[in-house]
Formats: structure tokens, sequence, C-alpha cells
């Protein structure tokens, strides 16, 4: 009988405790970000590709952030980061781009910025037009094919 | 003159052959997707990468069924789906997104939703916030990276 | 004396020269873009997988202009260009299409269109609402997953 009843308790206490974990829902888990191998550094940083495409502000900004966030998460020495706009996305990069102050500040931070020059010719701007420190490639999507075939990993945010 | 009719008709029927083939126009072929090897099972599930980086509801519904469809088109145990937020996307993920539902849904068909804490943290929001089995990092675009360095198929939809 | 004033004139030259370079501000530099091994050709051409998944008509002409960027950047022998549409991108492959021509154009010039059959039945279409050329698959992010996984360049345009 004895052992029947601490059967009994051990049931109702395995029929409780997920009601008790019920009642105090689970936090979100913070997840570590699992550095795949090779660890990134100095010798050999992440080298990571970002597509400007549009000319939403907003979406400008949003993508900037993201720069600053990779930065922020490796460490300045151990990324390296190119912004290649082209299409629509090209007024980021020009002169009178709203997000110019960024750029400057982006590129001080070893930022890299690169435009498209088949969207420049189509649109009728000039390499003069861009803010200085910005560079420019013949088609900036091809840019982006070729850099992802040496390694560059690419998202468009 | 015999041999001249003969060419005459054959040329008449070599201009009426396109007119005919026109008049009944190729259906549109239905092409078989071509797994890569090694082929995806149990063992050796797809991993893939879905990113939400917009607040637009539509635009998540519509990301959120390529999920569904990846699970139909792989076999549900041949497939791992991780659908990383940041930035305007990570409403997606709070108790009062617009898709609570359906995230919850999706969870239980063992999608993994990850957020972003570093948006988390500039737009003043919670862990607390997030749909319970919704878990985060500390930057989703690095999450990113290291996933596709990982071998992790990356597309935003 | 004469050795003094020799290295105070250097000091000086060296002093106004980035004054100089300043008022005559740098102009944006042209980066040729670095073709990664194996070089592409008629044998090996690049292969490049882009997305359609919205149904906005300047959208969707921006990623038509990718398409054609592409084949001038390596020349039409040297690269092959799939795009994958799917979700609202799906507008565009139908007869009533806002693009119909460009893509008709498109498809002459070899570069391949692929929707998606899950959107269709979803939508109601038929694959007689295709374009002729154009062709579809089951599920279009699964083809963008198995032809990353085969060696393609994805990019979101």
């Amino acid at each position: 009988m004895r052992r029947l009843r601490l059967i009994q308790a051990a049931l109702l206490l395995a029929l409780l405790a997920p009601l008790a974990a019920g009642a105090q829902p689970a936090r979100a888990a913070f997840k570590e970000t699992v550095l795949s191998d090779p660890q990134p550094g100095f010798d050999d940083p992440r080298r990571i590709l970002l597509q400007i495409s549009t000319s939403d502000e907003r979406e400008i900004n949003n993508i900037l952030w993201n720069a600053v966030n990779l930065q922020k998460f490796y460490g300045i020495d151990n990324v390296k980061i190119a912004v290649v706009a082209f299409g629509p996305g090209m007024v980021a990069l020009y002169k009178d781009s709203p997000v110019r102050e960024r750029i400057e500040s982006l590129l001080k931070y070893g930022i890299e910025f690169l435009g498209c020059g088949n969207t420049m010719e189509t649109t009728h701007r000039s390499p003069d037009d861009l803010i200085e420190g910005v560079d420019y490639v013949q088609a900036g999507i091809a840019e982006i094919v070729e850099r992802q075939l040496d390694g560059w990993i690419y998202i468009k945010p």
C-alpha cells in the first residue's frame, strides 16, 4: 500500500509539473550565434556583401544599420563590408543623397560603397555626382556575382 | 514542269507549317526540379534560411507561405527551416503580431523563428514580448552570415 | 644654409600638397570587377538566378534590366540566366503581364523564365495562362534552393 501511495504521489507530481510550468510562460531563449570555421579575425575577416536596390529612404537607413550591427558584432577589424548599389538604390550614393552624412561616416569606418556604372549611364548621372570616397563598377549586379564566387556572403537586408 | 510544281508545293508547305504551329500554341512545360546531391533526407535535411525584414503584413504572409511550400516539397522530415527576422521584420515575432497564430502553428511544425536582439534594444522591446517558442540572437544579420558559412541556403523571399 | 632652405621648401610643399588636392575633390574611382576563377566562358558560363517575388511593375522592370546588364557584362554566350518567379511575382509571367513584350524579347535572348506551380494552384491560374516559352516548376522557392546547391549564384535584385 505504501508503495502504491508513493507511485500515486509521483504520478500526481508528474501531471501537475507541466501545469505549473504553463502558469509561468517560458521566456524567449537567447541563442548565441555559433561562429563557423574558420573563425573570423584580423587575418581572415568575414567578407559581407550588402545590397541597396531601393530608393526608399527608410529601407536604405535600415540597410545601413545592418552594416553598423555587423561591425559591432564581429569587431571592426574582423569584418569587411561592401555595400553595392544599383538601379533605384543609386540615389543613396550621390552627393544629394538623403543619407549622405551617414555614408560619409560609414566610409570613415572602412565600409566600402560601390555604385553601378550602367545605372549612372541610363539615368544620365556622372561619377562626379558620387559622394567622395564612393567608387563604382561597370555593373553592380555583376560585382555581386563575382564577389559571391570569391567567397563573400551576400545578404539583401 | 512536274519538278517545278513539287518545289512550289514544298515551299507552300514550308510557309504554312509555322502558321499551323501558331494556331495551336505550345503549353508551358512542367519542369521537375532536379534535386542536387547529396539528396535531402532525414539524416541530411536541406537547411534553408528565410529572412523577414519587412513590416508589411502581406509580404510577411507570403514569406510564411514559402516555409509551408518548402515543407510540402521536401517532406517535413527532410528539411530544416529557420526564419530570421530583423529591423522592421521584428513586428512579425511579437505577441501583438498580425500573424501570431500562423507563427504559433509553424512552430508546431518544427520551423525555427529567430529574432534580433539589436533591433529589440533599439526599439525598446523585451524578449518577453516575443511569441512563446520564438528565440533570439544578438544580431539577426550576423546569424544569417554564419549559417550561410555553415551551409544553410539563404533566400529573401 | 642652402641645405636648410631646401628642407624648408620640401616641408612647405609637403604641407601644401594635401590642400591642393582638397581644392580639387577626388573623382570617384572606377573599379574593374575582378572575375573569379574559373573564368566565365562558353564552356563554363556563369549561372545566375534572379528572383521575382513582387507584383510591382517598376520593380519587375528593374529586375529584368539586371538580366540585360548581366548579358552585356559577361557576353551572351558566357552566362546563363534563370529568372524564377513565385507568389505575387507570378503576375510577370502570365499572358496579361504588364511586361509581356519584354519577357518575350528576353526569352529570345536565351533567358530562362520559370513560374511556380504552387502559386498558380493557390491563385487558380493555369499553365495555359503563362507566356509562351515560360516553363514552371512545382515550387519556385525549392528550385532556387536546389540550383544554389548546384552552384548557381542567387541574387534578389
